[in-house]
């Protein structure tokens, strides 16, 4: 199966590719991104709201404007904590989110 | 494509089965889940070395002596960390994991 595995290849191919392989995504790859790789729109309701700025914002917490392999990482977390606890009801949806 | 959605919800799968419903992994259940759904002895050196006992530790951020799953998330970030810097050299690899 090797499911954690594979879905940890996904995520770091995903962000080399979308970030050019600068090492860090603009405002524009992080966009791009998150329409081509996200499609349910629950998932990706806290990050392509109609405040967009403000999500990139929350993201970038070295505030260089530009998203980097952490930041993106601990975004991916939020957003599996969101969808583990839409799954089982467990996992508190926003602790540490921020 | 949708990877980053699809290797969520991989992760939240994996996890939810592993852990028997309870929304905690025991050592026996995370060390059962690491064997079969990693296979990249490089990925898994970290948490399946000789002191497992350790790894375990590290994650239990609690000290309940299970891993819930934002204990997990964590140590897949750490994962991905050390696989995005092994591809790209970016990203020091152990800073922030512990």
């Amino acid at each position: 199966m090797a499911r954690i595995e594979n879905a940890i290849k996904a995520l770091v191919d995903a962000f080399v590719e979308h970030s050019n392989g600068d090492g860090k995504l603009s405002k524009d790859e992080l966009m791009n991104m998150m329409k081509k790789e996200i499609q349910n729109p629950e998932i990706k309701a806290k990050l392509c709201s109609a405040d967009f700025d403000k999500a990139m914002e929350r993201m970038d917490k070295d505030r260089d404007g530009e998203i980097n392999f952490r930041e993106f990482m601990k975004c991916v977390c939020c957003m599996a904590c969101r969808c583990y606890h839409k799954k089982t009801g467990m996992c508190q949806e926003d602790a540490g989110c921020r």
